[in-house]
């Protein structure tokens, strides 16, 4: 019942496939004013002189070279002044032998003169001048043409118009350009659970917003293409057949990203065919295998990516942008690479070519902003310096699309990266800087805050635990960490603060929940948090704490709570839980519950820890934390129940 | 009469005055489908659970682990089958003890399910499902809010947009997002002689088109404002003072480029003391002395650019961009720098920073577009291969804009740069790259077309006697000579053609020239070209050989011809010349005589041979060159008078 994928291409075979599409447009024309970053579809060469006359290059006076012979400072030549001319003015006079013009920069020679007299070697007295130098035919004149002269090959085809190439058309008066046009990437989304963002999701009908076809949108639009979004069809096939057509006949190119039902796989197979053929049907990669090319006749082709996010940008990047680069005349950029070092072991075995989603951190050298110094554009700087981590939440993430900086290709045939193993990272683009600040550990709200004050930071709320595990492994700058912590490692604690831990329960708390006591011994649907939150280990300790107050296991009570054994990923997930009528109870902060205006019963105050690889102390991302962290009452002020250690 | 300007302050006073100023504007709200290179102006936390339920990773079935426990492939575990889900909708069934449901990927877990069992290692018989493996619980389900949890930091202040950020705000749903103002940026062009692109240009008024309006609101653009063009006041100083405080009213930052006038000067002074105070008057760089910098109150800044072109863009990249994207919160882009070493030495000495335009010329190491081996992103590749060569044609040069790819900072203090020192170069942008192709030499209609089928090419038409010389000096890759050529270097012959040459007259030829003897006895206004053109070299000795004839001296003929001292720079001015009825004759192509509907005198065929640096025939540009010239027959066709040797 479900379509398999059988002969699938190699990188190198899509890559060709793809290349041989026909998706150029027509060229067009621009004006002036629009034409930055647009490529010349064809050859300008200058329809006139520029400067279109002899313009004085100082300013001074006009005059005869041969009448200056033997003037100096000690014996001037005096010449009559018969006029001036200035800038944008034709001259009214002419220069004879024995006289001279007041001439400005910019201004046309009057005909006669051959030369300029800067000012400052002259004087004026009643009328004449004095010239204390001698000047040459052509000093201080630029002579019609030798800017750039009629005739003569301005700017080349496919050239692509920076601010200095729209100088140049300036000077040459063009204001309409013919420019390569921009290819016209129609985007279609499949998928029957897509919802458009800013529409209504209903979760518990497992529909989920679609990320597809705005990233897309906008990888198209940096590529140089121009993206078209059509509307979302839903599970109304003959509608998406429609919409295919539509985009066929209006776009140079049609994307369309994965859809997980078979019927709408038969849909695309049907339009392709019936216009034009199918080409490629699954390719030997992976993020990607699910990838289908084929011509929509007529210079329209079509591409159709995986579903998941992580993959459709990945074999976006990796197989149509460059098709959309071609069409639109511009060149392949540079790819900025890195070399880094391998922080943990890779298993990978599959067979195909894999492209490795991987973030980045940088060691201690504080990282610049403005040198070659810097870990893009320069590959040398020694690659110990620099961590390379795989980020894997599942294909599904799209959050790994920003907790990783770029991709490592794994050929088919290797099995395994092993720690500390060299590997180079294609970046996303240049632009792609690495973190300035990497952590891990505990999600909390005045940590977001004090996040937001350090330049370019990266956060993984993975938990306490987490963070301490990764902190040791050296890879992450700073861990936080909630709770209990026995120091027995060598970071260094940066700062810390307090908040106030307990039960959520509903605002005016329907079931009278007291405390810890009410959790154990009322029959209340409990909503806990992961194993790896400091809020759970906390909690568990105080069970502990009650089980040993009644002589009883700390199984016992545990047992005794209905949902303890399952947890929420982040700290709103309880307090939510509560709030949407799921749960009568949920782990939580003071703070959130004030913030979803829920009750709150207290069990406690927990300590935050920031701690730092010692290592990296030096670095800029660690240091702007830690002048936050010194002005931690800016950062708490309005966070209840958080207080400075 | 003339302002002279005082108190230089030095490029570090300029930068920190200009930073001081204030041009940031207010954030707003754009859509997610316009959000891309934009900026957020606040954190982003995550509304909601993604993915938002328990959501199924793999085609399979959905079940309770512990009824898997056990199961192999030698003896699967028979479930009931009660149902299916599938992606977008909600299910409408539960999995109790002994039953499984049929679960597609992205559909929402059932109630009761605790695991998927994919599909593989399953078979169904009439009815009941098999299951040849056991799994765990969570097996194959991506739980809710694992992607990323309610209430988690999703993105900081200050993120720069691109797809993979656009990616998890559409996973968020926000279609709406908060970014950083762009800064309104106005420009007001001054300079009585200036017209706008397009419109009609008087240039024996002295009127040339206005270059900077249009090349500074690129450079605008590039940097993150908006750029907004106010029209050209032209010598109308009351229009200019409405139009200043206009834009004052209406912009963060009002720019304006160098007027020769004074008067235009004072209405600047006036507008700025009106409303804020002027801060700066003069920077001690060359070029770009005359900077003016002030304040226009409330958030409003005023900086005045030079006139020239390239002062006015090096003045504004180096100066007024860097406020412009810290204004729209871009971070400063790396700037990318290249070593190089000098190709010439280059004397100087004003006691001002020196920002010199040089252009790149790289030896014969295959310039590769994709790796960081390339000339850009690895300052490590011996700068020996890379030359750097001032690019000065004056600064009311434009070609100068096109023809350099970056500037190289010289302190004051430096007198002079030896050849074959080396320095860095700061490239106009990172997308800057050297030319594939640098060629000198003469102008000729077959080299543009050749010039067309090469990559980036560049190419200084500055005669076939100055290209011989630089060939000599090992700085272009090829240099194009026209007439005799003795062949007394180790210069390659990539190829070469013939052009007809002779006198240019108009169409109906009145004063009945019929060859040089005309230009010689009858009294004809004449217009020839300059020094370095092969095409008048040629001509001299057709005169020479005229006088042997005739017994007389060359220099009688030449005396004989009214015109001959002064040569226009480039092949087209000479006939244009004629049509323009400026002169009877010119010295010209036959091409070129057809191209413009003149009458033609023809003295005979000149040969035109593109010679090559032989330590550069590898390289890209020149290969792509000599295939070009294999296929000349292309090339020549339709010109008129050129032949294949």
């Amino acid at each position: 019942m479900r379509k398999q994928f059988r002969d699938l291409a190699s990188p190198e075979e899509a890559r060709e496939t793809i290349a041989s599409l026909d998706v150029t447009p027509d060229s067009e024309t621009v004006p002036l004013s629009a034409a930055r970053g647009r490529v010349l579809a064809e050859r300008i060469d200058a329809g006139m002189d520029v400067p279109g006359f002899d313009r004085a290059s100082m300013d001074g006076y006009a005059v005869r070279a041969r009448d200056t012979f033997g003037a100096d400072e000690a014996d001037p030549v005096e010449l009559e002044l018969v006029g001036e001319v200035h800038a944008g003015s034709e001259p009214d006079v002419e220069v004879t032998s024995g006289t001279a013009v007041e001439i400005s920069t910019g201004a046309v020679m009057p005909p006669g003169a051959d030369a300029v007299v800067i000012v400052e070697r002259t004087d004026e007295r009643d009328g004449s001048l004095l010239t204390y130098t001698s000047v040459a035919p052509g000093d201080s004149v630029m002579s019609a043409g030798t800017d750039i002269a009629a005739g003569a090959r301005a700017l080349g085809p496919g050239t692509r118009l920076t601010p200095r190439e729209i100088g140049l058309l300036s000077a040459l008066g063009i204001d309409d350009v013919p420019v390569r046009g921009r290819p016209v990437v129609g985007i279609v989304s499949t998928g029957d659970e897509l919802v458009r963002p800013g529409d209504d999701l209903r979760p518990e009908a497992g529909e989920i917003y679609d990320v597809n076809s705005y990233t897309i949108a906008a990888g198209v639009d940096e590529a140089g293409g121009v993206p078209k979004l059509y509307p979302h069809a839903g599970d109304d096939y003959d509608e998406m057949e429609r919409l295919l057509r539509q985009a066929a006949d209006e776009c140079d190119l049609v994307l369309s990203s994965g859809s997980t039902s078979a019927s709408a796989v038969d849909v695309i197979y049907r339009v392709v065919e019936e216009r034009g053929e199918l080409l490629l049907h699954g390719v030997s990669v992976k993020p990607g295998k699910p990838m289908l090319v084929g011509t929509l006749g007529e210079g329209g082709a079509y591409i159709g990516l995986p579903g998941y996010p992580v993959s459709a940008l990945t074999i976006f990047r990796t197989f149509a942008a460059p098709a959309i680069r071609a069409a639109a005349g511009l060149p392949e950029p540079r790819m900025a690479t890195v070399e880094g070092s391998m922080a943990v072991r890779e298993r990978y075995a599959e067979g195909r070519t894999r492209l490795m989603p991987v973030g980045l951190v940088t060691g201690s050298a504080p990282s610049t902003g403005d040198s070659v110094a810097d870990t893009r554009n320069n590959p040398d700087d020694t690659a110990s310096e620099r961590l390379v981590y795989p980020v894997d939440k599942g294909s599904g993430a799209t959050t790994s699309l920003v907790e990783a900086d770029g991709v490592v290709e794994i050929p088919a045939d290797v099995e395994y990266l092993a720690e500390g193993e060299s590997v180079t990272v294609q970046l996303f683009s240049p632009d792609v800087r690495p973190p300035e600040l990497l952590g891990v550990g505990e999600d909390d709200p005045a940590l977001s805050r004090l996040l937001d004050r350090v330049p370019s930071p990266r956060y993984l709320p993975f938990g306490s635990r987490e963070g301490l595990r990764r902190l040791r492994n050296g890879i992450p700058d700073v861990a936080v960490v909630a709770g209990e912590y026995h120091g027995d490692d060598e970071a260094v604690e940066l700062g810390s603060w307090t908040r106030e831990w307990g039960l959520v329960v509903p605002a005016d708390n329907p079931d009278g929940v007291t405390g810890l006591e009410s959790l154990v011994d009322d029959d209340l649907r409990f909503v806990n948090r992961d194993t790896n939150s400091g809020l759970r280990t906390e909690l568990g300790n105080a069970l502990a704490a009650l089980a040993e107050a009644r002589d009883v296991t700390r199984h016992e009570l545990v047992e005794a709570i209905e949902g303890f054994e399952n947890g929420a990923k982040a700290f709103e997930s309880p307090p939510r839980a509560v709030r949407a009528g799921n749960a009568a109870v949920g782990l939580g902060l003071r703070e959130t519950a004030a913030a979803l205006e829920l009750g709150f019963v207290s069990l406690g105050d927990q300590r935050v820890r920031v701690l730092a690889n010692p290592d990296r102390t030096g670095k800029r991302g660690v240091q702007s934390l830690g002048d936050a962290l010194d002005r931690i009452d800016d950062v708490l002020d309005g966070l209840t129940g958080f207080e400075k250690v």
